[in-house]
């Protein structure tokens, strides 16, 4: 982070450059499995990132994997409180849908173990690539558990006909399989064509206007849970205001054939 | 139009022979982008088509193009009117949401540009066949503005992942991605394949009975937005109905292996 | 079935193995065609299974089809009367919402024949495997009646842009594109690919702890019927009680490499 204080994570590196910033799960010795405290530290580099109005939020994985679910470890030691499981596993869930609904563009970079909790943070991204050392799955049944707060994010992702399949069975799948279910929206077959789409993604996301992104995700985020027509309703009012706000930059550029001053 | 007043039409070419409508978008110098004169001719010919029972709504574009979306040069002249931008944007969904809902089948015949405003109408057709010259795009938020009336279509239509991704990076897409997320249902090599598949699919949409098409449309964009079991009731009812209505014609045809009256 | 008094099946053969119950649909002279009996009679097996709280249920068809739809005569026979009619409909549209939502993990093994109710069937299952025999087709429509209570199942299972095209043309598809369109999770090339397939199967689904599938299967039931947030907050009490019930068994497996007991 550039500004504030500056910041000591546990479990992450955090990199940020200029309007884009990266987090690297990093707890490799564990597959960079979740436990309370990353829960808690990407919670806080996500405000800071609201904060600061980055734009792109890149979410990747330390030493070739992603993440490999929540830490069974640290979930044993408290496996006796009831009231503790159920928070941790809440405050899991709570960072989902912060990340999910990130006014910027959220781009996960997906390889290796993709399992339960990093399967529910490949859901909610924007924009995931991956290569071709990814795993899927959700693995929870076949330990007794259940994917509390993945499973409905999986099931927004790819519908309840996939969803369905994957949670019963546990099955793994690779990343060939997963882009033909829309887990993910691109295999790149090398390091090298993943570090070039993701430069790709990135440079796509910073040539749009920062206000539209934020309000177009929003909008978005609202079908299905609004009557169509109201949620339209309000889309004509936010049309109007970013014709007359950024919409005036963009005409211009686009009448000059320059770049528009947020590129 | 067979019947009625002539009409004279600025921006569209409209043909009628017998039950099938079909409706050229023609301001070909412009990629026959969507100005207001165009969504109230629109409008008008489906009320048209629903007074007259039309049963098969085919829409397609001048010159190789479908349609680039909406037109940017008529925006600016509104520019300064919040309120009026706000009513122009709001009369385009209007017409989307008439289009979608129409009682009879709807067909979207798709070349060259598919952008904004026309994606949003190939989001809503029956049955969206391309050839491969087409491109597909919500290109908005690189302009500083919103898709605010046609994202939520494309989200009903190819799902949020799929969705945030097209939005939020505003990149063009070929048909035969467009195939594979749905968009569309086929793409033909060449321009006669093309025509061959529209007829083939007039076809199809006449052999199937008229009213018991308009309830089943009407009965599957309820999904979701009514509980099941409230759902599956009133379908019921109109089962009952259809049986007792075109039911009849379509067993005596089945008996006789004959071809029933609506066909 | 192994308990209680012994059941006569008039239009089905069912046969369980420990806790693997088969229900073969059985009026091959008539493809399988779904007549009231045979609505009645899965009601009855579906209701033996939860109580014996069998953990998979596979549905078969007998003779190399799956099932032709509804029995066309048996609802001619009762054409005039529109309540008897409507309460046939509804029925079969129970038994599809039971079977939904059945706690343990549903397997259709489809081959030749899955139309119109046949095709609903295989909608509502959480995993559906065919060879290429199949043909899948909604052909109400070109009766002149409407696919009431499949519809909507068929809209949940594939979205509305591949349900309505289908719909509203009555055309047949193949196996290979039921696939694309996610009907379906797998063509088996030949029949003995397909028993081990489904071996395959019952194998993964046997390996899942019987209560957190019946949990998590609820749970994806919910999404998009209840707010994200209630979902997830009541997500997280039946994960802590997950990991305080089948979860302590699953744990001490994963420790000592072992099989747990459900296995």
């Amino acid at each position: 982070m550039t500004m504030g204080t500056p910041e000591i994570y546990k479990t992450l590196l955090v990199e940020q450059q200029a309007d884009v910033l990266t987090v690297t799960l990093n707890r490799p010795r564990q597959a960079n499995a979740m436990n309370l405290t990353m829960v808690n530290e990407l919670t806080q580099v996500m405000n800071r990132a609201v904060e600061q109005q980055v734009r792109v939020f890149i979410i990747r994985g330390a030493d070739g994997n992603f993440c490999a679910g929540g830490d069974i470890k640290e979930m044993q030691a408290i496996a006796s409180d009831r009231e503790e499981l159920a928070q941790f596993n809440r405050s899991f869930g709570l960072m989902l849908e912060q990340a999910n609904t990130l006014p910027c563009v959220v781009i996960t970079v997906l390889q290796g173990a993709v399992l339960g909790g990093g399967f529910g943070l490949a859901c909610i991204s924007d924009v995931a690539i991956s290569d071709t050392t990814s795993a899927f799955a959700m693995p929870e049944t076949s330990l007794g558990i259940i994917p509390a707060q993945i499973a409905p994010f999986v099931v927004d992702r790819i519908g309840l006909t996939q969803a369905r399949r994957l949670a019963l069975l546990g099955q793994r799948i690779p990343a060939a399989q997963a882009l033909t279910l829309g887990i993910i929206h691109h295999v790149s077959q090398t390091q090298d064509e993943l570090d070039s789409k993701l430069t790709l993604a990135v440079s796509a996301a910073m040539n749009c206007a920062p206000q539209a992104t934020a309000t177009t995700k929003a909008l978005m985020h609202k079908v299905g849970k609004l009557p169509m027509a109201s949620l339209l309703d309000e889309a004509a009012i936010h049309f109007a205001d970013s014709v007359q706000g950024e919409g005036r930059e963009g005409a211009r550029a686009f009448a000059h054939k320059s770049k528009p001053n947020w590129r």
